[in-house]
């Protein structure tokens, strides 16, 4: 095990009309004049911007409003955002919404004290401090509510690209889980993919010895497995959506992922999907970790073989643990199909010809890209090529 | 699954030679003049208070020293720790130990702002304040490293009481799995028996549909059934040392106790051993928590059936679910035994005559306990019978 550092001290307020009590934890944490940022008008038509409002309102907290951040949040709103926290003076951001907006409002939050431009913090630097954010989530998926981490797409260009740093974590989150009971299936699964996917990611590592945040991976794979059929199936499900709300937020704070390496070329090479796309972040990755896995699998099939047997309870063949490994793979596939996620360039919408396009995006040229197993810009090629073809 | 609140604010500095930053995360979390609280001589003797007063002289942080917590550590040391830190203007708490200190160390924290007697937190009332905590930890058992729950022993009666708090949870805590590679091989198994302790107390629970918890559960359990054989084998093996390490604390800051009932019972009825033979926490665990679940098993057979398949290995008996369960208690106390702990009142120096005190002192008198299962005091005394006589 490597030596590691994991600091999560987000204040966690879970449950059936927890909304409720935002202005309260507001307070709590700081807050008197709070940039009340969201998305479009779900949040708005659902009652619970109102409700939100309400709340803050009660605890006799002042706020200014700024809506409109779209999936894939844009660098133009958080400039806009920063000038609107520094002309009202601003001392809290409260999101509510999804990971876009989480994401948005972590930027904004960093951008108001620094006075070069935000998005170096994106490209070549690490903030040193941000305002406190809190955030009241609608949607299971990013983990944007426990982490440090936010992902922000220039909109000339179409550049998506992460920062992280434990000044970005937020002060307290708000997670009810019927919010998400209204969400379409598709979205669901895309919440779903996302959550395993932040599990994959740092499941796949060359250091070993690694058992206890191995088996806590699979804690929350098995989860997943077990729960977002019941979600996709049946909306309303009060206990299934609780049980992927708190999932997701687990999957991301990086309880799982310390005293580790860990890979994250998955999520990068999806993200040169959904900038060219805007396709769904979830579905993008429905259809690359598959193809993604296939390709390093030989690497280490040992620990493709292991989650195969642990998570999707293959029969270990002792004799040839490879079999057993793609095996694990393929259920993998088998079941991001059976929640209505895309496993092909086709169903994401994706074209093969675009290989290339994608490829030079995402920018290594004739370097490479660490982690599980280090890749050039000919294995992703590679990589989205078995993606678009990929078949169950 | 419940509504809850969670909130485990503790910056966690995991890995070799972390004590040696012990000044400076003192310094970053706001303590200019410290409490130095340790216990016996092991600590002095390993070197390791020198190294941890070097780092805080090296960081210009004054201290006041104040050794000799006792295992089931005692309030007299705390009046003692409270006149101290209220004498010399203390600002902060250092623990550097196990649980004793750590636990020790928080009573005082909570004691020193406080105007009337300490004890009040551990009979009659929360605290609303104390003094921030950091700690170094020698011993992975406890989980006092990031959780709110002091446990204090009066030395007047040997009354054993719990205070909890997020108040209490610990600024820092530096976890260096070096440190506890000279530990025993009995308290080494002490400790892991604990951990698994505190996994069982949140895995018993009446409230359903709790997969996530269930699932990070049994992978601190798995992990436990997996390291702590090669720990006691291999005292100095790191990575093994490592995870237990790591599971220790994520087995009690409550991530895999949330939204759910517990019980609690177990830790309750051996108090009353500990208290009464001054014997090992985990040693009187290992004896009392297999009778207990012995005692309990047919109120949910599925539970117990569910651990000793997922956890235990055990091939299910659909057609007898108990048969299982019961198979999955056996295991438990077999993997205890083959760890080196006790398994009845004989191997533990507990007398069977003493039954009727231990009921006594548990202080239920005509009333009953909560949790899993409701418990009387005819029912603690059958648990205490069943453990005084349990065999593999």
């Amino acid at each position: 095990m490597n030596n590691f550092q994991f600091w999560s001290p987000t204040e966690f307020i879970f449950g059936k009309g927890t909304e409720n009590e935002t202005g309260k934890y507001v307070k709590k944490h700081g807050g008197s004049k709070v940039l009340l940022h969201y998305g479009g008008g779900s949040a708005e038509r659902s009652g619970l911007l109102g409700r939100v409002r309400a709340s803050l309102e009660g605890c006799g907290i002042k706020y200014v409003e700024l809506g409109g951040v779209k999936p894939n949040p844009r660098d133009t709103l958080v400039y806009e955002g920063i000038d609107v926290c520094r002309r009202e003076g601003i001392d809290f951001i409260l999101a509510v919404g999804g990971g876009s907006v989480i994401d948005s409002a972590k930027a904004i939050a960093m951008g108001v004290p620094y006075d070069g431009d935000f998005w170096d913090f994106y490209t070549i630097k690490d903030p040193d401090e941000a305002l406190p954010v809190g955030t009241v989530l609608t949607i299971a998926a990013a983990g944007s509510e426990g982490s440090g981490d936010s992902v922000i797409t220039k909109e000339d260009g179409g550049l998506k690209r992460g920062a992280g740093s434990d000044v970005l974590r937020p002060r307290f989150s708000i997670l009810d889980p019927e919010l998400t009971c209204t969400l379409p299936a598709y979205q669901t699964a895309c919440g779903a993919t996302d959550i395993m996917a932040h599990v994959f990611e740092r499941y796949f590592t060359n250091t070993k010895e690694v058992e206890i945040t191995d088996r806590l991976c699979e804690a929350v794979l098995l989860t997943m497995i077990r729960e977002t059929p019941i979600a996709v199936a049946q909306p309303d499900n009060y206990d299934a959506r609780a049980n992927i709300m708190w999932a997701g937020m687990v999957a991301h704070n990086n309880i799982v992922g310390v005293g580790r390496e860990q890979d994250w070329n998955s999520h990068g090479i999806e993200h040169e999907l959904s900038a060219l796309y805007d396709c769904a972040h979830g579905a993008g990755l429905a259809v690359i970790m598959p193809a993604w896995m296939e390709y390093v699998c030989k690497h280490d099939a040992a620990r493709f073989a292991q989650v195969a047997v642990r998570v999707w309870g293959c029969q270990m063949d002792y004799f040839d643990p490879e079999k057993t490994a793609r095996e694990g793979i393929k259920r993998f596939r088998s079941f991001l199909h059976s929640i209505g996620m895309p496993i092909n360039f086709a169903e994401l919408g994706a074209k093969e010809e675009d290989i290339p396009k994608l490829v030079e995006k995402f920018g290594l040229g004739g370097g490479e890209t660490g982690g599980f197993v280090h890749l050039t810009s000919a294995d992703i090629a590679e990589i989205y090529k078995i993606a678009a073809k990929a078949q169950l």
